[in-house]
């Protein structure tokens, strides 16, 4: 969180639009991936140098391309200058740690989201950016690190499956989208896992370390909230049809996704509502043992604090204690102590406490 | 919960429109039931292949196809394909865990609704997805075992009475979902027996199996509340006559199902502010009892430890100490000791604590 | 609250609009009062047989007919169809536990209420469901027995003062429902006296009890507010002229009770914020006791442990003891005993714990 | 609080318009002030009689007549059927008890508001009811009881400045909402003192008294909360132009009292916020303190339990126990006893409870 | 927060529109400074008398008018005659403690807003007023103090980069609005590290001071969340194009700054959900070691206690005690002893205390 906000920082003072790329450099080399296809043929290349898209802006194939990071500020200025995009666009794409949101810009859109993956070894949800522009003919999608949540939709526009072939740009655009949404399924499965085996936890042996549990899931819940909720937004924003740049067939995909998103949220929100939950329980359980324990505490001391007094008292040297002299002095007191000490537990009995 | 994300994350890669089964196999054999009506004559049938049902589609007849089990995804398809229904249809319709929505498609109606039964063995909420597709002169539902929610459907249907018989389509599909709200009421009233019952042990003898009990009816709750939301939401956009496949005169008895998912809210909101009062009042309790604990420990403790303290110092061996010379002394230290106790007794009762 | 979903439970798969008593019989007889009147005459009458209302529908006079006791559900059925009444609202009638609401059916309004009342035997809040169907010349009000709630409005009309006999029937309606609203004061009154006398209770010996009653308020005010909510929206969506058959003038007097239904509404909000302090407070005074008791117990453990010790100490019998065998030892002990206990009064003083 | 509904329940069952003072006598004697004034001259009288106010009604010029008491309900029913006002706004005026609202009834307007004050010496705020009744030519507004909250106003028409004899009757109007906003600001500024002084007091040494402090602060803001809130719509509304007796000149003062309003709710709301977080402080101080004073109990039981034990061992009197017979018997236990206390306090050191 | 009140409750009673400055001196002498461009020159001065800045009102350049100091009342009353402001919106810029906001007067703009600055010294946020008046070619800016805020702003008009020469007054404007909402970032930053070291704090070394670190951080974010929503809000109703005075082009950069905004309310209220959990997890700690502090007690007391009250039992001078003749008795003891002890720390084991 406050690394985001570190970076940010360094960037004030400088006027908007001026492209300084805002984020870890989380990959060595840019990769430049061309996919171009129309109902009749279909390309497939690795471009070496942004040059090497600029062509296809004008084509009427349908055209993707997708760029894994974002450290060469000149390779993105250049492309922006080529599709004539706006530099406060530019600005975002290169500054990691947007908001998801969408603009319209008439002759483009821009569509930033925030695609996560669980990082088994951390422990941590790994955040990324998404930018794509969507073109009438092309879609151009920023990556912060090649990644493999794409491979589904390449593999379908390959495939020819699904008509794909015939499908436009704005199909494209909703195949990426749904494949970062379908992302977060993943995670909250992990989430749900982690959950499950926190409550058996909680039921059977909860210690202090449950409790940080509760609380780094909680710190999780947080997070992907902050994601899913914009999320939301801009995918029913798109499927309203507030972008002329979607047809109404692509409308009842988005409509699809869209649902996906709520589904997140509800889940979300329900996970939530659990993990506080079960917050209550470790603490109302913290409470019962501590009862417990001074229930233990107090039947020991009320039953052997006044026997030991009393044995205290047959301990005192006066020289004049009539009892002591007694035949059976000492049998008869411990018949009283064993009555005090019976009495007594009977009386926890009452109460319940035994 | 987790299981239903397991699942679904199997499917991701997929292209939309993909036909998988996703969700429990519930049933052995998908069971195809026809009721087919208009004011003058009544068929029923148990079709063997998907085929029977498709003569249906043209005839002026209303008929209400029936279907239970969703495993055998190619009859699906089949059906799917003579009924010209939209491919992500048919993949919600197989994919249960779906959210309850209504999608118009103009000549056909797409709605989804969870149904909710109490399962007594397992002491579990199980819930079962209802599709349905309703068309001008039919209604298609999907279930995911054969189970007996409809069953007054059918009885109206056969019966003849209520004019069942010059009702159209619309008023089949508002039958059933009628039939699925009523079952939401068993459920709660289900659950208000076990706040009832819940409330007694609380205020007679709560344990800590108690503080389970209410945690788990927490988490019913939520369940509950997830689906029912969604219920009145849709109910309320058919109601208000977004869909043209329903009449004006369905539409008063949509009011009345739409007031039934209102009530079902309203009580499922009621039994969480009383779920949440009933956890406070365990805390209140828990930490009364501590203090009654506590009371009686320091009582006992802190009219016993002084005298214990007196015992022990005439239980000194010194040479020389006055005291156990003299002939009264023991009773003296009697007289003072009961002195001590009597009065911390009286402190006791000044600060109320007995 | 359960009671009620098992009544309605029990009329699960009976079609919509049959017509059946649901809800406690409160009444033994059903009791018809009609009340006509015109700006010359005013006729008021008990019925025997429910044909004796028919009449009314077409004369052109104000005409109320008042209904106690919903049992015998033929005599509404015969209403019903002679006014030409829906089956549905028919059913709601019978069928006690509507939530509030308003229905325009074009020819006539169907207004439902529900009328609380205190009561001081039970120590609860009766709930009793008030419907009304309001035509352009008559009033038709079902309670569930006979009460007294709507004597200020027979006597308004008997005694021809405040022009009643110039209103026409829309302004009979809003008397009536001015009348149940005024009942909602009475209560809020009770609460607010049961409220204060806690406080003081809180203030004074908070007791075990004390927590019950709080928990028993709190019970109270999530009923009252599940009435009072809807309660408010029906007055506001009747103010609002959403129906043709209040005049304009009526409206006037709707806008007063609405302003009525949104104090009851403030007042119960208020009340759930104080009570909620309440509990608040308790469990702080909880806490609060259970430091006093520690410290007591800690303050005397502190003090006479370390002491019984020393005492322990010289009781031991060892041959060898060289102090035992001083002159002044027993004396020593005695001083060095005081100055412990004295040293630790000072150091609970220093830490303000005494 | 309670007291407002007792006196409203009195009047249950009365026919709406009838006129009844509902509230207490603050004031023995009705006062009436004339304030007459046109751009030419000024005139100020003390009538003696209600009658003395008509003439006002026809002329010209801007009148304000303020009425300072209630409870001669005559003179305002006169008042009222001259000028024409509806019974149901004269009702209003006399019932003490409105929840701040603005009626327009086209002739004229009629605004409640409730001014509060803040009383030293009982350590409450006083509530009022301010009702205005503005015409296009006149302002008449009643107070419970003569104050000097309108003194600032008087002050500046007759002084002649800020072009106040220019201004029309809606100006007049909006000085005496100006005024009772700003008596808002000095409550809220009493009440922000005490917060600090309770932050001082909480960090510093807080008592039990302190709880009390911050629960009746608590108390107050619901208070102040609930007449706040219903103000700012009312000044939002007449801001928006609502009312056609506001001309767009008065607009944008209104305006600023609408800031003026926002600003105190945001203030309150924050002082909820903080007044909260302190309650949270002391519950946590609590915990923090009985933890500490457990430490003690256990670290002085822990060292002298064992040791008094030991020295138990030896005090018995068994006829063969070999050590008590040793020449440095005695001295060795002293030894042991000593590592052993002084064990413990590494011990806890480690565990850093000392 | 007080101090505000009590500056703002001098000024009641006076009329609306008296200028009279509300608020801290924080420096000496007013400075103004004049900044002129068009896309041919650049001239910047600072004025020595208010009057330098007139001339600029009627000429076609873009004028930045920015003046430190608000004490100097006259001045900016003679400012607000010359260009002819409202003395509403005088009063405003003098009377600090606004809330954000943007009033649109037609031929000037009037924004208010609330400029942060962490003051490391004091550890806490500074706030300073910063009004806005926005003329078609002028930008007069109000500070309480000279400040480095709109540093960036000046560097850029300078250096002539970004074609600032060729933007019109609305784009100051919105570099000087950017410029304040850059600023809070580098507060949330600050805030991100406290978060951060004391989630570490709390997990290492938890102590009272912690708790108190964690309340002013959340006193910290109530304040920072009272300045951020309006910053939203005004941003978000400039950005909506409800001022003619912005052109089409200045929006788009508008939509940014408002984006930043959402990110800022973003941050805040996860900080407060962390922080909130902090808390949680403080009282949670609270509570476990007080578990673990009563679970030595137990074990210590449970063991010692009935052991003591053996050898107290061994300690009695009955003459006819017949254990205490045995010659193996003292041993026989030892091991009774021994055995309990033992058996004890088994029933802990069992217990899981240990």
């Amino acid at each position: 969180m406050t690394r985001k906000f570190k970076k940010r920082a360094s960037k004030i003072g400088l006027p908007p639009g001026t492209l300084v790329h805002v984020g870890e450099k989380k990959t060595e080399q840019t990769r430049i991936e061309i996919i171009d296809y129309d109902d009749k043929q279909l390309r497939q290349k690795e471009a070496q140098t942004i040059e090497e898209c600029f062509p296809f802006r004008d084509e009427p194939t349908v055209t993707w391309i997708n760029i894994d990071g974002l450290h060469e500020v000149d390779l993105i200025e250049k492309l922006g200058v080529h599709f004539n995009i706006h530099s406060l666009v530019l600005e975002d794409i290169l500054h990691t740690g947007q908001r998801p949101k969408a603009e319209d810009f008439g002759k483009y859109l821009y569509v930033v989201l925030r695609s996560l993956s669980y990082s088994e070894k951390q422990d941590e949800i790994l955040e990324e950016q998404i930018s794509m522009l969507i073109g009438s003919n092309y879609v151009i999608s920023f990556q912060e690190q090649a990644g493999d949540e794409f491979n589904p939709v390449r593999e379908r526009i390959k495939s020819g499956r699904f008509q794909m072939n015939k499908r436009k740009a704005d199909f494209v655009a909703y195949s990426l989208i749904d494949a970062v949404v379908d992302n977060y399924f993943l995670i909250l499965e992990k989430m749900g896992e982690k959950i499950e085996s926190l409550e058996d936890e909680l039921l059977d042996h909860p210690t202090p370390a449950t409790l940080q549990t509760i609380h780094r899931l909680k710190r999780k819940l947080i997070t992907l909230r902050k994601s899913a909720w914009p999320l939301r937004e801009v995918i029913g924003g798109l499927e309203r049809g507030e972008s002329s740049l979607f047809q109404k067939s692509t409308t009842i995909y988005l409509k699809d996704v869209y649902d996906h998103s709520i589904r997140v949220i509800d889940t979300i929100e329900t996970y939530r509502d659990m993990v506080s939950g079960m917050l209550d329980m470790y603490l109302s359980n913290l409470s019962n043992k501590l009862n417990e324990v001074m229930k233990v505490l107090t039947i020991i001391s009320t039953i052997f604090i006044p026997l030991t007094f009393l044995a205290g008292i047959y301990g005192m040297n006066f020289d004049f204690m009539p009892e002591l002299r007694w035949r059976w002095g000492y049998f008869a007191i411990w018949g009283i102590m064993i009555m005090i000490g019976v009495g007594m537990i009977f009386y926890f009995r009452k109460k319940k406490w035994l």
